[in-house]
């Protein structure tokens, strides 16, 4: 067996959220013409713009390790998005779809934030400073949209979900 | 079709977590099992005894909105851990491994984050102020245990990943 160290496993989480971030692409657009407030159909679309800036900023990072960009099942990415569109298909046409939607979008960032937050760690520990940078970038933006969905929930979604109850 | 509210949606949830928490429970000996060090075998087993408490908590909101505590398998969960156990067998023995299982670990709590910010979200928009304290409290366990990976991440285990690189 070939010894396997940090920079295996560096290579194996990257292959792993990349395969992730290009079904959440494909996710976006369902997600955006679920949504019932266009505030949220916005931030949807937004998110759209800013994965496939993130997918490519991945390929970079494949580049510096001198790695082809590969994706390799993502069990848990998998999870995630079908949890989505259940609520998506169960909440269809009700006062609470939005605030079901914006829950899956939340836990979708929340797995990014873990994935990025440990590659950013171990591209330090390995010395790759321009992958940790890409990385956070990344991180930072994820951040950023876990918190504007936080905002959205708080402003609206769930009010309007509680005045039909 | 029975209308679907924020209370509705709120139990589904809950239903969810509780699901998944269970199954954690079951693979935290595991995990504590396959760790090297000592210090993240400690940290597994003390996670362990909050993640009974947890449960307990998530049984005591169950009682409070007058439902019984009864699961709801939860896919997110299933995948994220599987994806641990990939892990675990594939970097038995490595150098690697412990980085590698606190990265798992801190996907589960990431998990468990996004689902405990959401539920205690819901509990306040739905005037469940008790619920609402209980997840509150679950949730802050949650960041200070993936605080705590972090720190033990840094400390050692990528360290000592590198070093047999």
């Amino acid at each position: 067996m070939a010894e396997k160290t940090l920079d295996t496993l560096f290579h194996d989480t990257l292959r792993d959220i990349y395969y992730a971030e290009r079904k959440i692409l494909k996710s976006l657009p369902k997600m955006a013409k679920a949504a019932q407030s266009a505030q949220l159909k916005a931030a949807f679309e937004k998110h759209k713009l800013q994965t496939e800036a993130q997918i490519e900023r991945l390929q970079q990072v494949f580049a510096l390790i001198g790695k082809k960009p590969v994706g390799k099942t993502c069990e848990a990415i998998e999870g995630i998005l079908a949890e989505g569109e259940e609520i998506s298909s169960d909440y269809k046409g009700t006062a609470a779809l939005d605030a079901g939607l914006i829950s899956s979008a939340q836990a979708v960032e929340h797995y990014e934030i873990t994935r990025y937050g440990t590659l950013k760690r171990w591209a330090l520990t390995l010395g790759l400073r321009d992958a940790a940078k890409l990385l956070d970038q990344t991180l930072q933006e994820e951040a950023k949209t876990d918190e504007d969905l936080t905002k959205l929930a708080e402003s609206s979604s769930n009010l309007k979900a509680l005045k039909t109850a």
